[in-house]
């Protein structure tokens, strides 16, 4: 059974156990085994080992053992992605794993960054500009380029966007579940 | 001479080109090789390929040739780092690559969030949490536990941490010559 790595800030959630069953339980009726990395066992070592860094080291073994991944992109703490998860769709594409991505918020990244502070045209250089002087990519891409981008090269299919009602920014899974529609039509496409 | 690839959000800045000429200087003055994604030449194809797609593609082309990478990690549009840079830098450790960076701000995780929003401590399951209650990591790291430990299990260094003035948040090298000394030093013990 192909094995798929659930990347996502699924895991700071308060219910983060119960999402990551309900993903495990998705990706079986799929025909799939879903790796949760809350379900990595930190033991912790009584030498002298952080904890942070044995989670680090298991989540990335959990990564090198996946045939793909499928990660959650929706906005977090800012207009982009979670930190820890686009770290980790990036190891997944080094690593050669095709990877599939959806979002909850639909807003590109001009829009997002609208609505997270001020934004203005820079007519000197043709450019949207963030309270930083820093350009916004104008692409109609989710997020930064590098991500939507990733996602074709290496997936085969753009970020799935859905919108999810504010209470369930980060628990709804129905781009979650169009993701493992995905991955079963690339699954028979390479068979 | 080995080559650096120089990830960081340093291209969105009104005076990119420049920063990108000191940081390929610098290198050069440590005996590498800068390579520097706004280098990287779009010709627009006159058929059907987006901009953004070209550009993704040159970057990813540039990363495999890279020996090195050195991120800036400085935060962006929120407390963690630039989505695109992050990206890069697990790129960079799939493909075996050893990875420096820095950051232009010195706190770590927990307080970079309280200046974002409001912070509170969950007393059941003791865990500070944001505003749309997804816990916060509190093991003194700059940046989620992934980008950190990333750092030191395939660079051999922590996260070098510069207060830099908010003028110039992103364009200080200071973070960015110790990351090259740090390059050297690598170099030579593995000589």
């Amino acid at each position: 059974m192909r094995k798929i790595y659930l990347a996502g800030p699924d895991v700071f959630l308060p219910d983060a156990i119960a999402v990551g069953r309900r993903k495990k339980d998705l990706c079986a009726q799929y025909g799939f085994e879903g790796l949760y990395p809350f379900d990595n066992e930190i033991t912790p070592n009584l030498q002298t080992e952080r904890v942070d860094r044995l989670i680090y080291r298991a989540n990335e073994r959990m990564i090198r053992r996946a045939d793909f991944g499928i990660c959650n992109l929706t906005p977090f703490r800012g207009p982009s992605a979670d930190a820890g998860t686009v770290f980790e769709l990036g190891l997944l594409v080094g690593l050669g794993k095709r990877v599939f991505g959806y979002t909850n918020v639909v807003e590109d990244l001009l829009d997002r960054c609208r609505q997270f502070g001020d934004v203005t045209f820079d007519t000197n250089q043709k450019a949207w500009r963030d309270k930083n002087s820093m350009a916004i990519e104008n692409f109609d891409n989710a997020d930064n380029l590098m991500i939507d981008n990733a996602l074709i090269e290496h997936g085969g299919y753009p970020m799935v966007r859905h919108n999810a009602h504010a209470d369930e920014l980060f628990s709804d899974l129905t781009g979650f579940e169009m993701c493992l529609r995905l991955a079963v039509e690339a699954v028979s496409k390479s068979a």
